[in-house]
């Protein structure tokens, strides 16, 4: 056991999954939820995930060693902020949000001392939101970037909260936040980006002509509309700029048809196949 | 049994496939293969899909009463001229090409008194390719377009072919070659160059970094480059009409974005989730 008590503030997939693998993993002895939403904590609750919620947030901290923040982006810098408040010293913060820097500049000077926040992405999920979707092994074979302080990150604590998300079965990777927001921008918000694009342009009466290339390609564009908008502008800069290299991208798919050039066009495909290819099924 | 006996040119995924569901549903008695590759053949033999098989076309069209070109978009329209020299009077010809209204046009005019080319698309198949992954169920519950004759066409044998489609499992909707490429532009060559261009601006070490939505979004650019450049330059004006949407969507994105206005953004990301949630998934 790594922890006695946990708090996770946020009780939606992500948070309720957190929950689900804590306890069934006996990673910590007790789980308290914090969340606006009583609905989505009382379904959370009923799935074994949480041993008691509470809608206030100093009740809801007040003696966990732990608080996983996995609350939507806009909102995680303020919580632990509010929440450092009533912790007892040596409490640490970890979250959940897809975007790092900007909550890290928030937070930063902003903790009492004795109370560190440990950024992390766990790169799980799923288009569906909601705790009713919480699943066990969300993180299982999955990977979470623990953020290295760029302001001299304490080695024990950083050490306690990536063995917490190793618990729950992702592979850690240590990173900084600038690197995991520019990479992420490729790998994850982009794709977001383009995917909704590709649905936004399909009209309704042609679904009926799509196969399993469209339904793929434009999966995650069901995700929650204002969950990613505040992803995207958490990580506006290095969004803007993969849209650019895309976009470029796309400009030489673009010449390569309108002049006929064959051998370009495979040679452009076949960088993309590449990389997907490394990438595995 | 619609069909004494059919001939598949070009046994690869799709070939192979039209194969063994035809004869695993009894809807022909006989399938003759044509390729020239025999190592492709020999596999598809062994598993059941075919009869027969020739490396020369003549030889392996006589006698069939319908003749289904799988070969890529590039190949259907001088295989169909050449082969159709050497079928008696009466005998179909049908398709799997991705594209439709190239090939309707070079095949026009070119086609022996009483030989009928019917165009079909089975929106069916995969990032795989090769007569290894044929599959008997390929066209279970997908769509096949069946196109339309500008040119007058022939009601019985139509239908003929549409039933031979709906028989491999398919549901056939009817439609002019025009319309296809237009809509296959925005549902299946558009998403497949998006795909890849996401794939091609993705650094290779970047993807410990990726989970589902990177995964599902690629998936099709892994596909087979030359059969690709060869669909895109069937369809080049609609797909670069197509290209040209998407980029002015896209471009929506960005100024939504750089503006911040979230509203906006919310509104943009929600007309996509619209479009994706009709579809099912």
């Amino acid at each position: 056991m790594l922890f006695d008590q946990i708090t996770i503030v946020g009780v939606g997939l992500i948070g309720g999954s957190v929950g689900l693998a804590a306890k069934s993993r006996g990673v910590v002895g007790r789980v308290v939820g914090v969340d606006r939403n009583t609905d989505a904590i009382a379904r959370v609750l009923a799935g074994a995930a949480l041993d008691d919620y509470r809608t206030d947030l100093a009740e809801g901290v007040a003696g966990s060693g732990l608080v996983v923040v996995c609350t939507p982006v806009d909102r995680i810098a303020e919580v632990i902020i509010a929440a450092a408040q009533y912790v007892k010293p040596g409490t640490l913060f970890t979250d959940a949000g897809s975007t790092k820097a900007a909550i890290v500049a928030a937070v930063r000077g902003n903790l009492p001392q004795g109370v560190e926040y440990v950024p992390a992405h766990p790169l799980a999920g799923s288009e569906k939101s909601g705790s009713g979707f919480s699943c066990a092994d969300l993180f299982v074979n999955r990977v979470t970037a623990v953020i290295m302080s760029p302001f001299g990150a304490n080695w024990e604590r950083t050490l306690a909260v990536g063995r917490f998300w190793e618990a729950l079965g992702s592979r850690v990777v240590l990173m900084n936040a600038e690197e995991h927001d520019r990479t992420l921008a490729f790998t994850s918000h982009l794709p977001h980006a383009v995917a909704s694009a590709v649905a936004g342009v399909t009209q309704s009466d042609w679904l009926r002509l799509t196969a399993g290339g469209f339904r793929d390609v434009t999966r995650v564009a069901a995700g929650d509309p204002e969950l990613w908008a505040a992803i995207f502008a958490a990580n506006k800069d290095s969004v803007l700029s993969a849209l650019s290299t895309f976009t470029q991208r796309l400009q030489e798919f673009r010449s390569l048809l309108e002049t006929g050039d064959h051998a370009g066009l495979v040679q452009w495909l076949t960088e993309g196949k590449q990389v997907r290819d490394a990438l595995g099924t």
